[in-house]
């Protein structure tokens, strides 16, 4: 903090403790102390910095433009919780590790609910352009006892790096599907090669990462929801190990327990399930889960 | 904090030397640090609060509903800055005591350019209703010396609570204007005696007041923004003394200094200008106003 004069000191402080009063009658116990905190650190952060009234504008300025970009198909609060690291913040508080339970990271802005159901060995691209991947792998729980019947929902953007909700004027589904892990826990299904791709960057936080000198790109990575009867719910991703992934990632995601060797097939090489893919490469990946108590 | 593990701990302070690394190649050094204090203090709260996923979720809708109900005429992020006294502590730290001078508080949403001149003596209300006010005093810097042709802008509610620009469906002004004063340094005009009003409570602000029990209503006060060459311009109000006053301010823009004896008049009292008012009572007020050096 700037060196100020005692009694600047004091007139800020006392501002604070008139603030934190105002909310002294809120019924709500626990939105009385998020407030708190809330005020207590908002403060904090005007006098360490010694904020300027022009630059308290151009805060309020970013805000309205992150608003007035939102809508049913665009969420900039999220993409702006997402470069902060606020969301992989929460995610990290809200799922302490537990034992070899599979580790969490972000569900960002492209989950959608009532994707279509696709059978044990299927094809989630329903058209969706890129290289074919075979994914395959295993539910358990922490002690090693598979969970016949998990549920599993799937989705990732295509080669060009959009996800089906982004098709411009088209309402189609497409590199998203969900199956349940078989009787032995067990799952499998052709999905596509993940590929980096940039969030959304015509807006506020666009701006704002190009201030900074960030990249905006996403390393590239499967999504994965996976739900079980009293299981702890896990999202997560699994990212490519390469290249790609050593140039970063935009929203904090990556953590070493999710990288996978996506191993690349020559074309020809014959396929798990028999598929005729032609004159085409494709990539092979495993991904064995384990799944936290949902008390843990 | 609650109890937390010292892996979790340090993989969540792992997350913010991340975060704050990501904006180690900022070419503004002012923006940098900037944004590292706020980094710091985002996380700092969730840490502090242990936010839930669904906590986050909330939080990420309020700013949207902000951002939505937010046009020219309304500005939420504003008012949700007032509220939680961000914007007084922004006016704390930029406008620091010095000597005697005139203390500074909020501008609020209702200041506009371009307000219509009137002449020493004149009457800003344009029409708006309420109790005549005769507003009288002198702009001086703090050795005492009159600052000749300083230019003073006022405005206010009318004594239903609305500003002119609240007018639904009307593009008129009213209950507002600016002056110089004189070569003596002093001024008079006409205005209306303030009355408490709200503050616009029917977006999510006001959800957050009602949820925290806190009153939307302003204690009531006259707006003067006052520049004069080489000086510090200065935003204030000056609030009336009484009962409306002790009841609060939803802004905690009230300071001591600032408030006046608007002395009531009865009905038939001579005014100071010779105008007749009727059978209507009146008030006055008198505001020496002293401005710190542009320097200070």
């Amino acid at each position: 903090m700037s060196e100020i004069s005692a009694d600047q000191s004091e007139r800020e402080q006392k501002l604070i403790e008139d603030v934190l009063a105002s909310f002294g009658q809120t019924p709500d116990a626990r939105l009385k102390s998020v407030l708190e905190s809330l005020v207590r650190h908002l403060h904090g952060f005007l006098r360490e910095t010694r904020l300027t009234e022009q630059e308290w504008g151009r805060a309020i300025g970013f805000l309205t433009a992150a608003g007035h970009i939102t809508d049913e198909r665009r969420q900039e609060f999220v993409l702006l919780s997402d470069v902060l690291g606020a969301s992989m913040q929460t995610i990290a508080i809200n799922n302490e590790a537990y034992a070899n339970a599979t580790e969490a990271t972000v569900l960002g802005p492209f989950f959608v609910e009532g994707a279509p159901e696709i059978e044990q060995g299927g094809d989630l691209s329903f058209g969706a352009a890129g290289q074919p991947c075979w994914v395959e792998g295993s539910v358990r729980d922490t002690q090693g006892k598979p969970l016949p019947g998990a549920l599993l929902e799937i989705w990732e953007c295509d080669q060009d790096g959009f996800y089906d909700v982004q098709y411009a004027g088209e309402d189609r589904t497409a590199a998203r599907g969900r199956l349940r892990a078989d009787e032995a826990g067990e799952f499998r299904f052709w999905a596509l090669t993940p590929v980096p791709y940039p969030i959304p960057h015509d807006g506020p936080v666009g701006a704002l990462l190009a201030a900074t000198s960030r990249s905006p790109m996403r390393a590239p990575h499967l999504h994965f929801l996976v739900k079980a009867p009293q299981m702890r719910t896990l999202i997560t991703h699994i990212f490519v190990e390469g290249e790609e992934l050593r140039k970063g990632d935009a929203v904090f995601g990556v953590k070493e327990s999710l990288v996978r060797q996506f191993e690349q097939q020559a074309a020809g090489t014959p396929t798990p399930d028999g598929r005729d893919l032609g004159a085409g490469d494709w990539a092979r990946v495993r991904f064995e889960i384990v799944l936290a108590p949902a008390d843990a």
